[in-house]
């Protein structure tokens, strides 16, 4: 299965009827496994798949190089089916790969600027939360900037609520409670927020723009790169909104790193 | 090019990062070509994609087997990119294939009888009206029937409004005026519908269900299946909502019939 081709009428190619899963894994071991596992589930229901052989998925990370490395796995519907309708008994295609990753300790600790993107994400909550490989979205909203100093783009609805950053969420902290987008109309429900979910005290909230500007903290997370605390937001134009103080004690980052086994703090 | 595979990197698969055409062709010779090359080149300019070879591309239908045939050109954005971000210099890669196709006279002059969607579909400007890759609504939309006798789903956007049938579009008369759904927010602007709206008075309008159940004949049409008259349209759970009766003299079908070379009458 570690083809590193596909047939051009695999329905995850032609309509993007598939789902994707990017996991951090050190050293053989993977990180959230269970939750990578969970959301591949959810959207396996969502997209009615037939179930695939998850005893050969769980020997994947075993198979990665040594070191830091994320492991990218791909499950399609196969080829079959008459246009957008899917065939009757779909055989399910995987592939995967591994590539080594070096994380941005610089991002941990010194926090990034970030924007606000024009696109707004359409509202489709039947693909909401998973992470299926129709992401054209998120690619155009990453078109936006060119700027390597701008570490991510703030994505709301079509209805102007704050839902995640183009590849990771986002989280903030609000008289004392910790508030995240609901995910339940669009966005992806990434792994380490749901693992975080467990552990700490987290809102889903569907608000706008003005309830992140009134926050005293913000992070983007995923569960690759870890927590980045935000420093700094631009709106489209590149004109500052906002701008906090990095916290000596970032609880919630230490409690996102301490899942990731990822450094607490700058020397660790 | 005429490879039947395509590398697990590539960002049409990974993201739906790219673009489709499905073309009618007989006996070497497209229908409605110059429609198609310029809803790719509309989405070429949506998708900032670098601009390919189209010379190459104006020599496939020729290369096509005899008979009817459907072209399916697929153009991606290729490999590369970090992430969603696309690489600075994409390397555009592109497959082609035909097949036979026949056609389905059944339809064209007994009517069909079509259901409402329940998915509703995302409203996102940025990709409405061109032939991308990120399709899985349409797949999810597809799925929500298998009784043979429904030709087709009709689908509204999240605000109610009427789009688009999962691979045709929609038109009807009512009023003695002809119109179809605004395709601004989402949809596929259909190369015949293009062509017919430079030979027809055809209005695009942002309506719901009702203005449809007020029209006194209804047709959906695409570049390869024709014309299919509505003949009895559903609700999600198949009771009638309406139906509508055949004309005999539907100067419409025969419009656009024209345009495809197909007949315009039983026998012809």
């Amino acid at each position: 299965m570690r083809d590193a081709t596909l047939p051009i009428d695999d329905r995850g190619l032609a309509y993007g009827d598939g789902l994707f899963e990017t996991v951090l894994v050190r050293d053989g071991q993977p990180l959230l496994w269970d939750y990578h596992m969970a959301r591949l589930e959810l959207g396996i229901d969502r997209l009615a798949l037939p179930r695939p052989d998850f005893d050969a998925f769980h020997a994947l990370p075993a198979q990665c190089g040594p070191g830091l490395r994320v492991l990218k796995l791909m499950l399609t519907r196969g080829s079959g089916g008459r246009g957008y309708r899917p065939p009757e008994a779909p055989d399910l295609r995987w592939r995967w790969k591994d590539s080594p990753f070096e994380p941005s300790p610089g991002r941990w600790f010194e926090g990034v600027a970030v924007r606000c993107c024009e696109l707004r994400l359409g509202i489709q909550p039947r693909l909401a939360g998973i992470k299926h490989l129709a992401r054209l979205e998120n690619v155009l909203a990453r078109q936006e900037w060119q700027d390597d100093a701008i570490a991510e783009g703030l994505l709301c609805d079509s209805q102007g609520h704050l839902v995640e950053a183009t590849a990771m969420n986002l989280v903030w902290r609000r008289a004392g409670r910790l508030e995240t987008p609901l995910l339940d109309r669009c966005g992806v429900d990434g792994t380490l927020l749901s693992a975080l979910d467990e552990i700490v005290d987290l809102d889903r909230v569907r608000v706008g723009l003005d309830t992140l500007l009134a926050a005293d903290a913000a992070w983007l997370i995923n569960s690759v790169q870890g927590v980045w605390p935000i420093r700094r937001l631009d709106d489209s134009a590149g004109n500052a909104l906002k701008q906090w103080s990095l916290e000596s004690n970032d609880t919630f980052r230490h409690a996102a790193h301490r899942q990731l086994g990822y450094p607490l703090n700058l020397g660790d």
